[in-house]
């Protein structure tokens, strides 16, 4: 069984990483992007097959390892 | 429109970030994970309203900056 956790920084929290890519790419002459905000995904391979299960185990871990509840909201998929 | 790019790893490609966090899992006390894979999600909010010139534009900037696709695969999902 398989888990995506996608992490990505809260509204209003400054994404320097981001915007470093929003500038790169206007040097490089792509003038469409308004914003461009940089987050991690996390796939992960799980031996379980109760899907229940799985996704409360992946819950526990992005609140204790995966993310940084303060400054990051995730998302999980199980699949 | 919103553009998104997930850019990760090729397979066989080693992954000292994901294998990282499967060891910080493990002592944490989560033996349920096979393996982890880390890769990096890219959201690009667009002007344009054009669904093929931005897909096609999205996919220059993957080839061109996003990724490096010696290493990395990526895949757009245009929203």
């Amino acid at each position: 069984m398989k888990a995506i956790v996608n992490v990505f920084l809260k509204e209003g929290v400054l994404d320097p990483q981001g915007k470093a890519v929003h500038h790169a790419l206007a040097s490089l002459g792509f003038n469409d992007t308004k914003d461009v905000r940089v987050g991690k995904q996390i796939v992960l391979e799980l031996t379980t097959t109760d899907m229940a299960k799985a996704e409360a185990e992946v819950k526990e871990m992005c609140e204790t390892l995966l993310a940084n509840t303060v400054i990051e909201d995730y998302s999980i998929e199980i699949a």
